[in-house]
């Protein structure tokens, strides 16, 4: 991974990009995939004396257990809701090993990435983004107030045990490791949501026409693999609200200076309007498919277009919401630190 | 507008133009808003003797009905659900002429260019994309199968007259005007969704990773106003499937050619897997939010944050639904046809 | 011409606009084609009671004095030193007329957005842009401090007569029109360079690797329609020295609030090391090409390969430098505002 | 370094790229740098069984003879000639070892990228990158026929020895040889340009009216350390030329196959009218300043300003030419492969 246009004077170590790609990492519970993978990061360029330097940020992480046998027999095989036939497609031929360039390993360094543009957001504005699993299957979390959950809660159970499935809402939680579970049994996988949200941040984020701020956070969400839906604030609950009902009005509130700052009553528009950011919570959420991968056989065709049964061997993940958490976050982060740095220009200018 | 890298030869005449932007036109029926604008492009530059050149492409369209005064009364105001507040904390001042700059005056061109882009796909591959409204409220429509749905049904009633709201469905046609005519009445709106679909596409489109065809999809309808959530093929309906229910399996099926072609006997992945189009056709759906702008009063503040209360005179859309399918059909083939553009390197390269 | 991404606050009138338009305009001297036309501006969107507001500045220039019967002529042929030839080989047919999309037309609007730019780098941190031209034929202006030179000088004589040629050196001035019109009388034409100076501006300008400003700055004038060459500082003049006699060694100037200011003792490096501005005046030449039409006839080929011969029946400037200088000017104002833009975030973020 | 959009079915392996970077190596010859460095590459993704899959390309050259202690000792003070005050200027603080970010080091990458380019040029449309050096201070290459130079007579001398200096004149390639030896005895450097030609090329690439194929060459080239001017066909030579002398008059040639095909008789436009190829050889020059770096003391300022004299202890290249043959091919081979690509679309789409 390379990311330019990274400001210097970032703190940033191994350490902190560990903490994140932790979080993501195969392996860490009973309920995601049994790869076996390090995802130690190694930074190559961009930092000096513990501080990034303003130029190219490079950073390295090596795939470790990629076990090319659990692959080589779905080599001429398109395994269902795979990119396998889209690859063949486009390029002609692909790496079959563990998708390629279609794995989701991709996304390890969208991590690291998160981590630089969540510290670039809390310095630069006091921002921080958490994201949480929202529902699996038909279990669906109860939080009433998105923008007071913390990665605490997210991360941690009361007694110091790690949240697995990473939902705050605490019955909910169990009852999702408990379908994610007997899905895993019956060599099944779930699919789910998972909401994100951002708090601290400024009014004003966001780039009419095209690059609202709405739509390129939607971009980054829906380049992650899996997401099948993206909404923010009210979202799809929009369809069914008249307008009297669905307006936020706004209203004045007095700041700890005592000045007064506009605000909304309610947060149906989800932070966003007009494209641009008003100073409320911006809360996103994204529906994530069922993993494709399945022990269980199912049938397809070869590249010849011939029958065939598949069952893939490798270790998957049984639902891809836990670790798609910490992904989730850093695209949103990303995209809050981009349009923070692009409306520098105008600010600047603006306050000159 | 100006669009540039339009390939040279496409035909394209100010008729041509006036077909979609018509279908967008204000005061088109009884249940849009009654302003009057002729909407009538001028072609600047880039089109000679009747074809594109390859150039850029140059299209005016001016506003003519645009009563200021009837915005007079707004100027210091902050209407629930608009734009004002935010263009004001990023720009220090806005045009508050019928939302300035956030007005969905600006899709206008949107339309203008979609129909470019319609011609681009049509005659480069023999693309097509169709939206229709979907949902109203509570009124969903049935469509049996989304890539069936012509132009002629979503335009045209059985009788020959025009089908105001956009639905291939008639029963739920029906069901929504008087839903819409109901919210005019009462001086409210209505939310609803859209469903885009396109048909006729070559396996091979999306740019992995990050310009993935659904998220430039997504971007593009997120990009239009009061859009609050996208998604695709079963969409957020994945969040109760399980992977064996819901992944697509590949089959092979015979071309007119006598040809083996690899297809999924069901269309649940809506036409993109791993980010790059299947073939298979994609579908679409976009949740709006009612209109924002209300002939009824609501409680606000003024710039200075001080109470007020504001009702909005302007004639406004009591849904913004039956307008908005030709702007989401536009974004959808710009989308398509930039994604063409930008395979044919790869392709030309492989075909070598 | 449409602009994005100018801050909102910039006072913008059509007289602006006019000012530097009417230093491009086509006759306003005998040194000049004798083509008419007004290049009045239309400012379609963008700016509100006279500011611009931080939205797209669309702004329009219509032809008028096109005589196509000037063209029909040469609608078969191909003109040397023009882009009939590979305008036809990449599109597949052109429009004729004046060159069509390679006409010099398309830098009316350019100058134009410089307009824009001056004022915002003008605006933003003092900087101005002030270009001359260095030399034509074999007659070069003697200029010792190019950082002094001002617009007065350039486009006024001290009696008060316009400087038709706008070099500053009176002497080189007057020897260059008369080279010019001798040309003119010949039916041929002259090349020439032009020197552009950009003053006021702040170290750190430019973003390693691939945009250094020098990179860019290069870019925007090579864009220009007969530019075959570009140098900053020193330039091609490098070649023969020595880095001893080369390297601008550092010193320590006072500045007028008494604080030291690291500046060089001379300016070889043209204001720019490690494609970062220093803070010392940007200076650049453009070579420009002798007008490829002509009145005299010349031989050429038909679009068949056949042999043919051509005269431009059109009138043409002998000498493209005088009107090239307000191109240039904004090609390079349009950069530095570019770059100030984008790196106000870096900035912003190091004085957080 | 990572390259996106690569097309895929390019045969690469390591061996491939060594050729050019050993072309670019220190240490290759008594008149370059006697750094250390193997330059071996190492690809880390995007290549599956020998050739490329269209997915991201990751290429590691990690940098080996890093002499920290050489850089001690100019930690707080500002080389002539060098970035480390734009960069402290821009960035706060900067990374002061081997000049950082600004150190020609990160042209290896480039180098690495350069050959996929080439590759990917031979086998789209058969096209070739010849550079060479074509001055050293005042000693001038005569290259009759630049087209016509070839890649061994750049690499060997008819004695089978390497051709160290890169000039195909070799008369000029030894006086060349003996004026940077003079210079490297006297702890000084000498400037030099470059001439760069590619050949074998379609009519049609460049994308009017900014991405000219002479603009994004120029930015390319621009884009290298030390280059202070790039010029095309006859650059600054146009200057003093009349359009009668200068323009290349088209004529008609027979193909092999029998068909006429239409060329230029002179070839004074260096392969580009109106920003896009003729199919003509394209030829470009860029001077280059000289090493900046020199063992002979020279004064200077610290960080505070106040004075101080440097002598830079590292071991430097006495003319930076021999070694930025190489690069200069490859950012001239990079641009012509995105055209290519990007050229594709509006090709497809106009033989459809």
């Amino acid at each position: 991974m390379i990311i330019d246009g990274v400001p210097s004077g970032i703190p940033l170590s191994i350490e902190d990009l560990q903490i994140d790609l932790d979080r993501r990492k195969p392996g860490q519970s009973k309920i995601v995939t049994q790869r076996k993978e390090s995802d130690q990061p190694e930074i190559l360029s961009g930092v000096f004396e513990g501080r990034t330097t303003g130029t190219s940020l490079a950073i390295l992480i090596r795939n470790q257990d990629q076990r090319s046998k659990d692959y080589g027999n779905i080599k001429d095989l398109y395994r269902p809701g795979h990119a396998d036939y889209s690859f063949d497609a486009k390029y002609g031929f692909r790496d079959y090993r563990g998708g390629g360039r279609s794995s989701a390993r991709e996304t390890t360094v969208r991590v690291a990435a998160g981590v630089v543009a969540k510290k670039l957001i809390a310095q630069a504005f006091g921002g921080s983004v958490v994201g949480y699993v929202w529902q699996v299957g038909n279990v669906r979390a109860n939080v009433p107030d998105p923008a007071a959950v913390t990665l605490s809660q997210v991360e941690t159970l009361p007694d110091g045990t790690p949240n697995i499935v990473r939902c705050p809402d605490l019955t909910a939680a169990a009852a999702m490791i408990t379908l994610i579970d007997e899905c895993r049994k019956a060599g099944d996988s779930i699919g789910g949501a998972a909401e994100i949200v951002a708090t601290g941040l400024p009014a004003g984020l966001g780039e009419p026409v095209f690059d609202k701020i709405k739509a390129d956070l939607a971009k980054a969400l829906f380049s992650l693999p899996a997401v099948l839906g993206v909404e923010y604030g009210i979202g799809f609950g929009c369809v069914t609200m008249k307008g009297s009902e669905n307006n936020d009005l706004f209203t004045s509130r007095q700041t700890e200076a005592g000045e007064p700052r506009i605000v909304t009553r309610t947060n149906r528009h989800g932070g966003i309007l007009g494209g641009i950011t008003t100073g409320m919570p911006v809360v996103l959420r994204a529906a994530v498919k069922p993993t494709s991968s399945l022990p269980m056989p199912q049938e397809t065709v070869n590249q010849a277009g011939e029958p065939a049964t598949i069952s893939t061997k490798g270790r998957h993940d049984p639902c891809l919401l836990p670790r798609l958490i910490p992904m989730a976050e850093a695209m949103v982060a990303i995209v809050l630190a981009d349009h923070w740095l692009r409306w520098q220009g105008q600010k600047s200018f603006l306050e000159n």
